[in-house]
């Protein structure tokens, strides 16, 4: 197995602003031997998610920075094609974090096992995966949706939004989506059967916005941030809860835009009608797989949870469809098949 | 009793900006006589709060707007000096919502009748009162300090900070008070007990507060927001939890400060620290106000919390003291004397 080539995209650049083709470099090296215990793995799928762009700058954050000169880190389904462990064999597929690479070599007791014959391998990066999990735990423990309740979600047709608003119309709620373009908000309403979706690229989106919330906003679970959040704030009702999971419109930011200052206008916000926005990350809540398994794939199944993937073949064209990704061009789970 | 003479403030007009003394009149009117069931009170003190200067705008928020040209609402401690029902009688001080005016005349069920050997009446209005409520209620609830955590309070000479200081230590926390000036920030320190505090009108006051939280910020009380918000921002640790309180810095403000917009800062260190953003009012814990009074009451007792009271003398010098009040010039709970 030695002679495999491995390409791999490391980040060679900390990006200023958006992602250029410059920040990335695509690498050929042979695949390492694996030891004892570990594993050669080749990638099936490689999940792209808005969450790497953080992790491209030096920055703290809740992940640790992806380093210069190495590997792209991300999740991927792969295939065992070499195993010096008795736990996993050739032909095996596996949850792994393999990085944006053909090849990996990886200890073989830190993959998941999936079951092809239970769902299709590439939802475990989606709708039965991280997206969907964030989707679940975020909602449920921080929105905290009460039947009869107005949730509101942006990024709507994207990995995780579209899965909380689903998650909403199986607890009761109304479920509004948010999204870019009529293609994205008819599939959110005609498709994922949101109550409402609304096109914040509409030059009357703050008024659309409004009639499709005629009873305001309990929830409003951000993934966007920016213009978005500004035209839900004034909406929300007294009480209203925020799960802060993403703010993609300000990844790209290389400083603080323009003013006014709008952070007075948030906190009075907060006080006034009593707003709680709290941050999180998935694995804030990692005890809860278990709940979370059980319930999204027997919604799934029911196909009370539908999902839809968005693909594009080949690591080489990674960098453009993860530039894309912070653009709004995908819809639905982005991911790259090798 | 019908001769007697009320001297009362109404709002004139909605102030823009810092409240002006042509934004309020000074009225005298004849006492009305009670009815069955209602009692004649004459004001001993009021109090002044910065919430009341939200209530001089017209915009929704949590309480509804005081009224132009009637009395400012405001609680008040009073003492009866005309009785029209069996459950009180002249001489009783009873704790009243009568508004800035000497005397006022209310139905005798809505009043708290005070035990003057229990406590200072006035305490009614602070630290055994509203104020102290929110600071326990605010604090326990929302900030959850756990021992060894460092709990961050603005305002914290205020009525409300420095009970929540207080409460801090008693909780095990390293308690940190953030005030205007060296006489706020002795008082703080050195008759209140709190851990450290800091001037936040020192040129070196960001460093300063970092150099008084080595361990970061686990709890930031807010009561002030704007400039102090900033500074105690990139200090927050991971799951910190912000009870917001309140806004004085920015309450006078006649539209949204010049830029940069701060808020995707803030939304960025919401979501990557996960910070818990939650507004509140006392009254949302109206419930538990058997907990707060019992324990309080215990602590004052005690002398665990202590208290200072500022004292303006005559419903003539209200609005001056009120304007004082919005610029930080008092020290203690603000009290009018009648």
């Amino acid at each position: 197995m030695s002679a495999l080539k491995n390409r791999r995209i490391v980040l060679a650049a900390r990006p200023k602003g958006e992602p250029k083709d410059a920040d990335f470099r695509l690498e050929e090296l042979d695949v390492p031997v694996p030891e004892d215990g570990q594993v050669v793995l080749r990638t099936l799928y490689l999940s792209l998610d808005p969450y790497m762009r953080g992790r491209m700058n030096a920055a703290r954050s809740y992940a640790k920075p992806a380093e210069l000169n190495e590997v792209m880190p991300g999740a991927t389904v792969s295939e065992v094609v070499e195993s010096r462990t008795p736990r996993l064999s050739a032909g095996d597929i596996v949850l792994s974090y393999a990085g944006w690479q053909e090849y990996a070599v990886a200890p073989g007791a830190a993959l998941m096992k999936l079951d092809p014959t239970a769902a299709p391998v590439s939802t475990a990066l989606g709708v039965l995966g991280m997206p969907g999990m964030t989707a679940y735990t975020g909602l449920l423990n921080i929105g905290q949706p009460k039947e009869g309740e107005t949730v509101v979600v942006a990024a709507a047709a994207g990995a995780v939004g579209s899965a909380v608003g689903q998650i909403a119309k199986i607890k009761g709620c109304r479920a509004v989506g948010i999204a870019g373009g009529e293609a994205k908000c008819s599939y959110v309403r005609d498709e994922l059967g949101f109550d409402a979706a609304v096109d914040h690229r509409s030059p009357h989106f703050a008024a659309e916005l409004k009639a499709a919330c005629p009873a305001g906003i309990d929830v409003y679970f951000e993934n966007v941030g920016g213009a978005v959040l500004k035209a839900v704030a004034p909406l929300l009702n007294d009480f209203a809860r925020i799960p802060v999971c993403g703010l993609i419109s300000q990844y790209n930011l290389a400083s603080l835009p323009e003013g006014p200052d709008w952070s007075p206008a948030l906190m009075t916000l907060t006080l006034t009608r009593r707003l709680t926005l709290r941050g999180f990350i998935v694995t804030d809540y990692a005890s809860q797989s278990g709940d979370f398994h059980r319930d999204m794939s027997a919604w799934f199944r029911q196909g009370r949870v539908k999902h839809r993937e968005h693909i594009v073949e080949g690591i080489e064209n990674a960098v453009a469809a993860f530039q894309g990704l912070l653009k709004g061009e995908n819809q639905g789970k982005l991911l790259v098949r090798f």
